[in-house]
């Protein structure tokens, strides 16, 4: 029968309706490390590629087989079969199935405009377009994902011919059928009607499939159509984690989880995952280089930040008086802009994964808490830096004493370029290491490379273990881009010596200085955990 | 009787709610010039500010009285009476009078906890601070719109006290009553269950009052809410025009106002004013300091904007397939992007509406479209930079001249700097313009920073009109971070002279390169626009 219990599927698609947002890209490399965030999130489908129409996918499809995900099942996806085309013959469902995924989404037209007009067919082969399909798929032992594209002004325009659609689809064999609003201007209380009636007549006709909501946001209620949807009956919630998608995004599933399981009582991810989004969120929105604006509710970083007085006098007496539910169940936090005592207990349990000997009120753990506000005040984020965060912990704690002492960078850019027009600037780096000093000059491709090749070059002779490292990511976020040139940078570079990997994070309005900063500490928490002992005589100080 | 016309009265609180967000400030001035721009959109009311808890706000409403406005009604702001006081010896109230505006807002709880737990006061004499203080404004000639606070909170807890203070404001001479979810958590079918019980119940015993809606959008369905609200027989909406607000913001009028009109045939502001949404958005999001996200719904960049190689070719076909409405009723655009996936057609559109006169099989055409796709192989996007666009264009069809020639340049960068801690990087440009050199140095907060001083420096001797630009954004995107430093980045700036502003783009594994690529850019297209003759001799060739 139609599932009535109170669990709701998550079918996140960042990876795939996600990159059809303008300015997103994503390498293979950001997909695997996206799937993997998802499934720590306890998410059940992750729809990653079009193997058909993006040769590049089938790539990641074969190098993702070798993640171990507990939760994830991976999803492909694709059109129905061609028209007048005998399914079999289809090259883009052959590619589907070398896809090598437990399940399959196909989307097709239900609008009849769609097929008249735009694929230009008639109403019957596109409902054999879908009949093929979805039987050939479940026939290969796939679980497919029907999705009812435009169902929506399908049903407004020819609700007989809609429904059709997902009969069709549900008589094929479809496990679960997604009514998709793929223009994203349905009026909530129209998908509500529309979902009911679709629950109602696969409950007699169809009992085991699963109905779903594909909600775009163009009228701005993609959250709400999807959550009205799971009140009429829906079962399965399609979207992408920040919202990414084409045009005005997807539903965003981030918004959407925590609605359902903290105020709806519906079954989603757990409350142990739930208490993970804010931070999955965050490293799948710096995977894309993308922020998340400070006022999305839930997972932004105003989310549950007081300004008013009122407000902030309501809040300390109870602060159900102006928050909707506790910003830790969703693992963000409480900032009061006018008081001090903002994100303490936050900070504190950050503080203790690394040093769970400091107690709360340790004079160490107070200097910390202060030292990392400041540094956050002025840019940066540790979010993708943990090897940074560990570091300003262990020179907090004495437990961390530099291994080299910057005696000067210089770095020189020209154009057009003496030697060669294909090592444009020069770095030069000094630096001492137990009373030793030394200098190496290096070229590279810009200004950063050229000064990561010399600052490696340098400390080689004094630490051999460095020659094991290379530099995996870089990626720059300017601040306040409004400042324009003189606007504050981030960078957040990523290093592996081969076995691991570490990511470190500098800030600076000059970009070199915030590479150098986060080439600083990968270099020095490379060598702090192998334990190698760092000169005696050298006090923390200037790099 | 309550009005059950379609006619929806739009409430605005930008300068009052509005101001409650993080990082937003109004000076007098720009207040005075959203209430001009909010009454170029035929918005009903203004809530311009809180008088009796900001002195400022006084000045403002002195101020503001000379403003000549064809449309909207101003609103002063405030609480009801403090417990257990006359309401005529009551400060605040004396000062709602002073603001000398014809409508008053006065906010009083609706929910019990918060009057037992907050504000501390028994039920009944909160009932009293509300008939008091409605009834003393009334009769005082003031139009009063009761703002009933918590009112769904209230309504889930203890249904017959919350409507209980919808019922006194209405006796106590109310001409609107806005229901408020002040936590905004409320789910959507609540809010329109809700809504319709005190719209039946006023129907019954005050037909004449309003009822408005007044949300938040912490989970999500602030603006869902608002349309559910309406839907249920509200006829009044508040929100902030682009959805400005405390924690995750308010109701976004923005993107509701054109649901409402557009697609549920309610009367809001008229489609001429509709028209002028985008426009008057982006001005008071302008103001503010604030940019409007790409994929916000109706109003942002993106909203129009395709990508995926399916949805273009459906928009060619007709236009409806993936639109819910038509952009210009907005006063929006559509924009095709030349992502790879991108045919020739799309990009022949946006040629043409540069240089109409090319044909599609133009030999010029081709060569330009060849160029084009060749340089988003290297890296270049398009889509933020039109006027690196209109330039290749250009330079393509013989319309333009280098208005300089590089001889060289060079940027230092050392740390520790020697002379200032501060401007960490020098640049040296060297330019030849019409047979004569000149050389100009600059220091700067990093590189590019140096290099865009020294390059308008050498250039305003030549140009003086150079000397009215500035640049406004300056954003960073390495495009292949995983070959780390050495990968190649994209920089996109946007220039303004006070008049208007444009974004040019560059490309390299030289990250001040790159800058250099779009700092040309923007200065030959200031020149190019602005009919500057170039000098004779230049040909196209290395800037």
């Amino acid at each position: 029968m139609q599932d009535k219990s109170r669990r709701v599927s998550i079918f996140d698609s960042t990876l795939r309706d996600g990159a059809q947002a303008e300015g997103i890209s994503f390498s293979v490399l950001d997909k695997l490390k996206i799937v993997k965030a998802l499934d720590d999130l306890c998410v059940d489908y992750v729809e990653a590629g079009n193997p058909g129409s993006n040769p590049k996918d089938l790539e990641f499809f074969h190098e993702v087989a070798s993640l171990s995900l507990s939760h994830v099942k991976l999803v492909a996806f694709g059109a129905t079969r061609r028209r007048d085309t005998d399914v079999a013959d289809d090259a883009n469902i052959r590619s589907l199935l070398s896809a090598n995924t437990p399940a399959v989404a196909i989307f097709g037209k239900s609008w009849d405009f769609q097929v008249t007009d735009i694929i230009r067919t008639s109403l019957e082969e596109n409902l054999a377009m879908i009949r093929d399909t979805v039987g050939f798929l479940v026939a290969h032992g796939k679980e497919v994902i029907f999705d009812a594209e435009h169902f929506f002004d399908g049903y407004a325009d020819n609700p007989s011919y809609a429904l059709k659609t997902v009969r069709t689809a549900a008589e094929a064999g479809a496990a679960s059928i997604a009514l998709c609003d793929t223009r994203g201007g349905a009026i909530p209380s129209f998908v509500a009607d529309a979902t009911r009636v679709v629950v109602d007549m696969l409950e007699v006709s169809h009992p085991q499939v699963i109905v779903g909501i594909h909600a775009h946001n163009d009228n701005s209620c993609a959250d709400a159509n999807s959550v009205m949807a799971v009140e009429a009956g829906a079962r399965q919630v399609q979207g992408t984690l920040v919202g990414f998608g084409e045009r005005c995004g997807n539903a965003r599933l981030a918004t959407i989880i925590p609605t359902l399981q903290l105020k709806m009582g519906f079954e989603v991810i757990g409350s142990e995952a739930l208490s993970r989004l804010y931070l999955v969120s965050h490293s799948v929105a710096e995977i894309a280089n993308v922020s998340i604006p400070h006022g999305t509710p839930y997972i932004g970083r105003s989310a549950f930040t007081h300004k008013g007085g009122m407000h902030i006098d309501g809040i300390a007496k109870n602060p159900k008086s102006f928050e909707h539910i506790d910003p830790e169940t969703v693992g963000n936090e409480r900032r009061l802009l006018m008081s001090e005592v903002a994100g303490r207990a936050t900070i504190l349990k950050r503080i203790q994964r690394y040093a769970p000997e400091l107690g709360k009120d340790a004079p160490e753990t107070q200097q910390i808490i202060d030292t990392l506000k400041l540094m956050e005040m002025n840019g940066y984020q540790f979010e993708g830096a943990e090897s940074s965060f560990e570091l300003v912990i262990a020179k907090h704690l004495g437990k961390h004493t530099p291994y080299f002492l910057l005696d000067h960078y210089r770095t020189l850019g020209e154009k057009p370029f003496v030697s060669d027009p294909n090592t444009s600037h020069t770095a030069v780096v000094k630096v001492a290491v137990d009373k030793q000093t030394a200098i190496a000059a290096a070229q590279g491709d810009g200004p950063v490379h050229a000064l990561d090749k010399a600052l490696r070059k340098v400390l080689e002779d004094f630490y051999p273990t460095l020659s094991t490292i290379h530099l995996t990511d870089y990626k720059v976020r300017v601040l306040d881009s409004q400042q324009a040139s003189a606007a504050k940078v981030r960078v957040l570079i990523e290093t592996t010596d081969g076995e691991t990997s570490w990511s470190t994070v500098g800030v600076s309005t000059d970009i070199i200085e915030a590479s150098w900063m986060a080439l600083v500490d990968s270099i020095e928490y490379k060598l702090m955990r192998e334990g190698v002992k760092p000169p005696a005589d050298h006090t923390e100080g200037e790099y």
